[in-house]
């Protein structure tokens, strides 16, 4: 463990389950549920020589939560430089600069670092909203690169994903329901057969905000399974004990 | 009310919450929890002019359960005459004749009878499995031809719900979600945008293994929802208190 080395703004926060450290400031990049739940929805194969690419990476906050999971690589990519950097003194912190390497550059650039057909696990949380003319973004910059498709899309991100799999790995996202169905027609146009869905809902009696995707690359059409629901807060408004275990250890 | 007009084999079941009578016999077709829920999930314009088609009717369950919903026609459309006629002896039995006819016919010549473009609502409880030559079928040719893709298939049934339905006439589907994929895709080659999901789990922590899909004709892309589960069982093995309201009432 090295002692963090902090800019301006930032601030040491903790993912009490693992005990990983990461290093964010709400004016850039701070992670949120979304990528507790999908570093806890992807296997990963735990050799050492296997090879996970954690694809609109941020603050490096999925593939940190992931290093548990497996003794491979686990490389991040992240366009926005300053977030880059983030991820980097995280990932430093933590003693895992070995096994876990950032790129800052364009994911549609990818397969000039990584080559193509050769990673076990792709996970993605990507841009959640289109770039639509009129949609309201947020006017800080990191926000909103992070937030729309203003600098990739959805096709690209899924392409990519696509492209750095190995024929049978995974792919993991974690996205909006009102785009499921796009992310799902896109993954089968890109030879990605989705085969695991979990949905998230805030409470009971609920709608899903979130859906986990397992897919594979070449895998057979067919047999897609939708797993138990999981919920965030009880009734009560606590986070369930699921929730609770993931954030907070047993 | 009419007198039960039963042929051997036949009994009359009630759905309790509904006060519907219905013909049924283990050796031709009995309706199941899907009938139920899909009666349940579909919504209806409650004006006597609005029309409804059941397709894959079987013994008229779907249309029974639904006719409390509607003052409005609801036609039934079943391929086995022994199944259309349970159908037509239900339907009489709860007097129900003037508002529900049954068509015995198959379902890819229905706008023979009832013209394209005119219907508010299609729901159906489609025949589940593939007709692969190496599946197993029930080898009562009743149960089979309920069961498995013999005589129709989804894509047949999904281009008739589409002809049937006015623009922004809704479909109603419940099906297996290892086949909720197919399902999808060939509602949007057929002009039906999928709108609302609900996975039905048997009970806690268990995977989905039925699905409602509601999609509107020529809806507008996007805009899927996943409403909150419905789990059948609680995890001591009683109905939960939504499926005991819908089977038993309040």
């Amino acid at each position: 463990m090295t002692a963090p080395n902090l800019r301006p703004g930032e601030r040491v926060d903790q993912l009490y389950s693992q005990d990983i450290q990461i290093i964010q400031s709400p004016d850039v990049f701070a992670f949120s549920l979304d990528a507790v739940l999908l570093a806890d929805f992807a296997r990963l194969p735990l050799k050492t020589s296997s090879h996970t690419v954690d694809l609109c990476a941020g603050n490096g906050a999925v593939g940190l939560f992931m290093s548990h999971k497996t003794k491979g690589t686990i490389s991040e990519v992240e366009l926005q430089p300053r977030l880059a950097d983030m991820a980097n003194r995280s990932v430093a912190l933590n003693g895992l600069t070995a096994r876990m390497p950032v790129y800052q550059g364009d994911l549609a650039d990818v397969t000039q670092w990584i080559p193509k057909d050769s990673t076990d696990v792709v996970t993605c949380n990507p841009p959640y909203f289109a770039d639509s003319p009129d949609s309201q973004k947020n006017p800080n910059r990191y926000l909103a690169i992070a937030r729309h498709e203003i600098t990739t899309t959805l096709e690209t991100v899924v392409a990519t994903t696509s492209d750095l799999l190995k024929m049978n790995g995974k792919a993991y996202f974690v996205h909006r329901p009102d785009r499921l169905l796009e992310l799902l027609q896109l993954m089968q146009a890109h030879r990605l057969a989705p085969k695991r869905i979990r949905l998230v809902h805030p409470k009971p009696g609920k709608e899903a905000n979130m859906v986990l995707v397992e897919a594979i690359k070449d895998g057979k059409s067919g047999g897609l399974r939708f797993l138990a629901p999981l919920l965030v807060y009880t009734a009560a408004g606590e986070y369930t004990a699921e929730v609770g275990r993931l954030l907070y250890g047993d």
